[in-house]
């Protein structure tokens, strides 16, 4: 594993690795420490949650970690993002931690940057998120670890969103028994990685063992793909009235940040089969697990 | 001493140790490191010096440190506070350093983190700013350590002054034989916590062992309450002449940032008698305590 | 050393042990660490480079460091930076890596810090950059280290540049051969320290063993000294032509960022004479030698 830019890239080996290694992260609080490697967070989008993520891992283990502000960046001068990330491979940074409103931006980068240097995407535009992919399952699998005969549906706006995608990518290499991809027609995938796709939240979640809500990103939301939010509550909403089509033990998932009240009601997002607060726990472990896979990559 | 919100949960015996612990940190600078406990400084409002004096207290005790810029915070996409606090403990972050303009929004989310995380209020509203009251007295106490004989001075807007609350607050509990709170009429407090009121400068600083001079907050003034600035300056001001109202070794104190000409004059900010840079010294002693008694807390 | 602020104030002797010590930590993996330094990195002006480069440097050195967002500074509630910098040295700041649009403002700061304090100049307005000189002429010497032979030329708006001010007292310190200074007339230098001036692109890089490459600050251009890009390009440009003219050997270098297609063209930039990743390779390692320098200075 050279670059961690998609699920599809990456064989079920470095997944199995990856979640084992995550794992003993979380049950050991010894960790090995790699101060040769330094590490920076380019984000072009903002994000807390990815980004602290990503920054408390990286101290975790011991590496340098910039952040870069990038309102104040060479960009506003004029600079192209590829002379950037050069001339931070130039300075000895060995780890990129890139998000950014571009697709398949990272998997361009990783072109440029030679042989000892490796990119993470932590998010590019609509295309893909794969850590948080491995997140989610690391944290499905701590409960339900056959993943052969579960149910796991994603309900919310599968047509935009990256998390979807790499969820389906890592449904398929991972054989889950039935994914079901929910959503409303104009939120429907134009191109279907793995699963099923239905327009009734009853089906989709009916005896799930997983439930993974989606955010609604009003702020992506162009003119043309906009809902209004209370349609979309009535019809998509995770309430403890359309929770109780899924199995009793149903896992409630959700890549935050939440929309209390939109995509799902208080009493799902704090109840007790909420997994959401386990996933960001889980978060951490696994972008140890990458950080450090990659810093040891040859 | 599980969170560090206010003077008045605080016991004789907690502020007793912070002082000892301090001054212990100022004399020897070998310091104990604590790798396990996170931090994080989560401003809402801007602040240089406190946000530094915080990080730079938490960096040599060897806590990993996180800045939160909350611009770019999830907040932006509709998150509520608490999720993002709950999010952040879900990451391992132990210690919160928070500034908030809402009046006792620290007190609220200590109710939210559970049991081994811990919250430090570096500036609530209007309410409390209790690490600069210790950082005041710790001040003080080096050099006039007997608090029974003294008479120490507060100047300024009392009304709106979370400064003047934590040290209304620490004066009582530490037994400061006089307090005198001077302003004019609309900015004396509603409620009187300890000490006398005054709207006269030299009835209020005559023959003080300490005049602590409050910052004139342009930025807080409403309409209603704002005050012309050179009718302030006349009145109130530390200049050369009214300082000599006070006792000829008088300390004059004031929490940063000054504005110069408007409630303090050059040459009493700058003179023999002034202690405001050793309060800045001090700052940074007081926080690695108060850091290392919430990390150490049960 | 106490202060890095301008090359002027610099000995050969000073020169002749950072240069050293730069190359030192360049082929020396390991490096001793200073934890009892705190830096800050205090960036007025927008610095994607620069400033990750002095983070870099004193992360390698164990030194801690505080980034301080100038957007949220005490400035803004009207604090004079003297009274910033007094405070920070207060907390216990050892090292101030200042960056600020006005000439000579570190000159300044440097006269108030005291005895146990030092400044380095991480570029003043239009006046110098001695850090990007003294990267540059690390990147030369390797090269070419005999410099009474070589022909340098500096190809740019000379006027306005605090690099090409520093380049040429450096130039002078170290006895360069032949310095020459390619601009169009009203960019041409006021005051010259060292070397010619010329407006042809021709006879200045002409046979040259080095050129370096300023670049065109689109964002400094009032609207009295513009030129339009199309003619600078045209008559100034380091394009395949024009480079020609130089030694066939000769370095490209350029302080970044670059404008591609203004003063530089792709294939010049990308080409192999270009030095411009080896001079951000090489500031890391200067920045290193700089600060400790400071670090250790009595």
């Amino acid at each position: 594993m050279k670059h961690f830019l998609e699920i599809s890239q990456l064989s079920l080996q470095d997944v199995t690795h990856l979640l084992q290694r995550a794992l003993h992260f979380k049950n050991n609080a010894m960790y090995p420490v790699y101060p040769a490697c330094p590490v920076i967070n380019l984000f072009y989008e903002n994000s807390t949650r990815t980004r602290v993520s990503f920054e408390l891992a990286a101290k975790h283990l011991g590496m340098p970690v910039v952040n870069l502000d990038l309102q104040g960046s060479s960009e506003s001068k004029g600079e192209v993002i590829e002379d950037t990330v050069k001339t931070l491979v130039a300075m000895g940074i060995k780890l990129f931690v890139i998000r950014h409103v571009q697709d398949g931006l990272p998997q361009t980068l990783a072109g440029i940057v030679g042989d000892k240097v490796h990119i993470v995407n932590a998010g590019d535009g609509k295309h893909a998120h794969p850590s948080q992919a491995m997140l989610d399952f690391m944290t499905i699998m701590e409960s339900k670890p056959d993943l052969t005969k579960l149910k796991i549906a994603i309900v919310g706006n599968i047509r935009h969103s990256r998390v979807a995608n790499s969820l389906q990518c890592l449904s398929a290499l991972l054989g889950v028994g039935e994914l079901v991809l929910v959503a409303p027609e104009r939120w429907q995938p134009v191109t279907v990685h793995y699963g099923r796709v239905t327009d009734s939240l009853r089906d989709g979640i009916g005896d799930a063992d997983v439930v993974i809500c989606l955010r609604v990103q009003k702020e992506r939301l162009g003119s043309g793909e906009a809902l209004d939010l209370a349609s979309y509550h009535r019809d998509y909403a995770l309430t403890r009235e359309t929770l109780a089509y899924a199995k009793r033990d149903a896992m409630v998932m959700h890549p935050g940040p939440i929309n209390r009240g939109v995509e799902i009601d208080d009493d799902v997002a704090d109840g007790l089969q909420s997994c959401i607060l386990e996933q960001v726990k889980n978060g951490v472990f696994m972008r140890m697990a990458i950080l450090e896979s990659l810093c040891l990559a040859k």
